[in-house]
């Protein structure tokens, strides 16, 4: 059975990532990595986790340890500064290697990218529009899959000025590291644009689109979730088509009938995403909306849907689709 | 003194009418209009109501009570068929009043108008935007009041065919009934746009601004407070500037410093606003965000503040304007 | 393979028995009854469900339609006037045979129990406190199943008298059906104690811990989930090494380690539960802590668990109990 | 007018009782304390504050200001090691002048107390239960509050060995600083139980009530506002009477009708409590529940009240009392 090691395993993207593995059946984890962790047993991390799992050591030594795939759950710029064994497959949830052009870095995530050479090495995948290219993949953001799901089937249908993406997260998608923004005492019947005009995911989801577009996240006071609701110039009719053709047959991607909108609570706790397509009455434009779980389709569903297929196992392995909970 | 009565004491804007008239040094009390509570102790509302307040009575009653100004916090389609005594300043909080084109209303409000040929006898007043004249005052709709508080003082710099308006609202804007959509079990951890592309406060923004506007609204799992992110092609500089010049003095819209976002939390409970201005960093469309309590400024607040100035009394009594709770 | 009905499907409790036969290996859906849904597709209660299912019918012919289980999700009333067919196995999700004494009913449930000579032939169970006695068993109510789980197996080591339980609970313990107090306007934000001293799970618990107990149940502003937070006269270590034998080797329960303590999030959307053990510094009493979610352990959950041991098939069989979600 | 100063003005406490003093008709705020925005504007803490503020100055320099009256909202151990000026009424929001007996700090605060002779000059108040003893006032804990609002006019009517305190919180009542258990990630969708039986409000109820009691508080997924639910031996009939007695009259404590409940909605962001009282069917015992904000009636509202009084104000000059807010 391949072997899988997790770095970062302490973090939300990496708790969720272990806890696909926990139900996969194909895929065997062999080490788990934390800094913070180091030394630990996996109870450490959360008191349901038995003792069947190995403990925790540094990710430097969960990379070495010859895991035929590994899951980068680390920040950006550690993640940019990691060298993987050669022939291992990777795939790195982090935005390290999301960008194609090197150049935008110290504009979008704050810092000089320090192995520029090796961006092009990189695969973005999100697997529903086009397979990975292992052995090193970059996991796509949160964000960033919503808005793709929703718009790069019917990138040429839209009229490219005319775009805007107004998105919504739960707190989770902030990560486990504590900050004010994070504080329940702030999030709490709350709600507020953040890093507005300026995100990092904006321009990933520009470089697959093949034109800039106007994005702004939300924090919601939810833990988990995501809706990005995507207005352009376009025929909702022609569009609904489109994305009726790209996801028929889709176990993850799911379009929702006319005038059914997607939510969050549908998704959360999946790897799941929902589309619905509407026209507005009174200027004709189309709006598209995509929901998924910012921790499932949005991060470690998605990585683990990137690793089967680099793998060569069946693409929804220890997924999490089943289900209809209230 | 002056003397108030409410219509549709029992329901969200009518408690809350009744929550600044408790506080209004003067305006004085006189009858609260509640079908469903006729007959009952102002008490039977909220316990937190004492003896000195007048019983329940019903609606027509409250109406013809002799009032210097009724406050209608009715249906649609219940205030709309209302006849008010002539000369008695009457502050509509519902919808019946706020489109000039009686036409509209089987489109989006999905009733014939009774009276239509009334429609223009009333003055749609966002006092910021312009005086309410009296006897007849049609309060604008929470989320209009948002979008025309953002959009209204720089409409002419705004190409019109951009403008899109992203709202987000707590689920007390959809009133105290009983719906699917408002039980706790569907609105907690949950987010989703409703009625997208067809939600009646969108020709009510359009006949302000001019031109019809792309607006969506998403329901909240928080219990007050709404929030509009407005996009438009127009040079955020300008507009801010135009904006600076429009709420300067102003004790009830705050115009935020550059880089600062409204939130929900700072306003709620309040009768005031807030308003940030961006710019977006990769198409260069600007972004101006307005947050207000939809209970608040956004109902009973703003026609609180509509019936100062109707009566000529000073125009933030009895409003919420103070402090900084955390 | 066995086959199962559901009725009353469209409710909570019966949307998330749907949920576990969803994933059952062992066990196959053959009628979903509703009389609100009579005649629909599926797909009616939940867009996720596709088109393998039967569609919906009145819930006397999903109780004729020869099923070997019937889970019945009723209101009280209705399901203790129900007649099942002669040798075939029911699940009893609601309280409608719960009592042994008939004579409770008025005083606890507001009504006279229409069949009070058929109470003795129910079996009441909470697995690991006792098997079902098929064919006929009463599925325990929520607060009641965590009650017992945290103090059953302590009963003769605890003062009677000194037995309070204070429960917590999220709205989706009062159901799908709307009413004032699951109105999200009332739960955000706010917590308050209901049918304080009179909760018909009182009786329950007293009958199987053999004493009258004192129990107040909370309604949370959370979807799902329940916390019992139990006091008692008792010597904190013998409880521990009592729970610790009573649920060793279960996969449902789980005793904490010393100092941790239970909590909702790691038991939402799961069949699991998890209890801690504490002692009172000022006073030494015991503090006994027990979290589950109502839906899961507290009805659909232990539903299917007692579906599966009256059946003979594997205890855990289509339960949620893997996971480390965030 | 008298002048008054915060010390440690940047945390919750601080700016709940900056945003009191904002209201207040009859005392004049001169200083306000802080070390993290020491040199900043009165703005730099909340975009609300304008320009008619002092600025930050260091807590030393605020407490030399020659106020009336200087509020403490310093932590526990800081503020036991603060000398104030000799006549200063000083009202201290925190722990470090509750207990009469200095042997309890380290257990139950976990430091030695460096002052332990002063702790005799200090009168801990309530103030519906005793006036303050000015100059030096101890402002109780928010969890004491509740708790002996609920219990301390019937002491002598309980039987002291049942006396049980479960009591719920805001998350607000842990402070603004950052740590996991605030973190929205662990408290959205949750509840859990924390310091069980260890809690440092136990023993400063203990010292009013005159026997040791079991008090257990949890954590609530709400921005403010506390829930204590009391549980003992007595006469609910009794009990009723003498806490009516004790609170009619008070602008600050309302004693609920016969079958009405507490609820947080109806006291968050206001300086009152609510009580309800109940009798258990099942055990006779009785259950006092108290509603109070934690912020308000649980630290500043009771501080400006002690204030009042220590400096013979009108007692609820400042506070939040009115209103009938949804």
């Amino acid at each position: 059975m391949p072997t899988a090691a997790i770095l970062g395993a302490a973090g939300y993207a990496g708790q969720e990532t272990l806890d696909r593995l926990l139900a996969h059946p194909a895929l065997e984890l062999v080490a788990l990595g934390s800094e913070s962790l180091a030394g630990e047993p996996a109870a450490a991390l959360d008191v349901r986790l038995n003792g069947h799992l190995p403990a925790f050591v540094p990710n430097e030594e969960a990379l070495a340890a010859g895991a035929d795939v590994v899951f980068v759950c680390l920040g950006h710029e550690e993640a940019a500064a990691l060298a993987p064994p050669a022939g291992t497959i990777v795939v790195d949830l982090s935005g390290a290697h999301r960008l194609a052009d090197a150049a935008l870095y110290p504009t979008w995530y704050g810092f000089e990218h320090p192995r520029p050479d090796e961006l092009a090495r990189w695969s973005y995948s999100v697997p529903e529009l086009g397979q990975p290219e292992p052995p090193l993949v970059s996991n796509p953001g949160c964000y960033a899959t919503a808005a793709l799901l929703a718009l790069a089937p019917i990138a040429d249908l839209l009229e490219p000025g005319s775009v805007v993406i107004d998105a919504k997260s739960g707190v989770s998608g902030a990560g486990r590291s504590l900050k004010a923004s994070s504080h329940a005492g702030f999030v709490l019947e709350n709600v507020s644009p953040y890093r507005v005009g300026s995100h990092q995911h904006a321009p990933e989801i520009a470089e697959v689109l093949g034109f800039p577009v106007c994005f702004v996240p939300h924090l919601l006071p939810v833990r988990r979730g995501l809706l990005a609701t995507c207005y352009a110039h376009a025929d909702a009719l022609r569009l609904r088509e489109r994305l009726d053709e790209a996801y028929t047959g889709s176990d993850v991607v799911r379009l929702l009938p006319d005038g059914a909108a997607p939510e969050l609570a549908r998704v959360q706790g999946t790897d799941a995403a929902e589309i619905g397509v509407f026209s507005d009455r009174a200027t004709g434009k189309a709006i598209v909306v995509c929901a998924l779980d910012n921790l499932g389709k949005g991060a470690a569903g998605q990585a683990v849907q990137n690793a089967n297929l680099a793998l060569g196992l069946d693409e929804t392995a220890g997924l999490r689709l089943l289900g209809v909970l209230v």
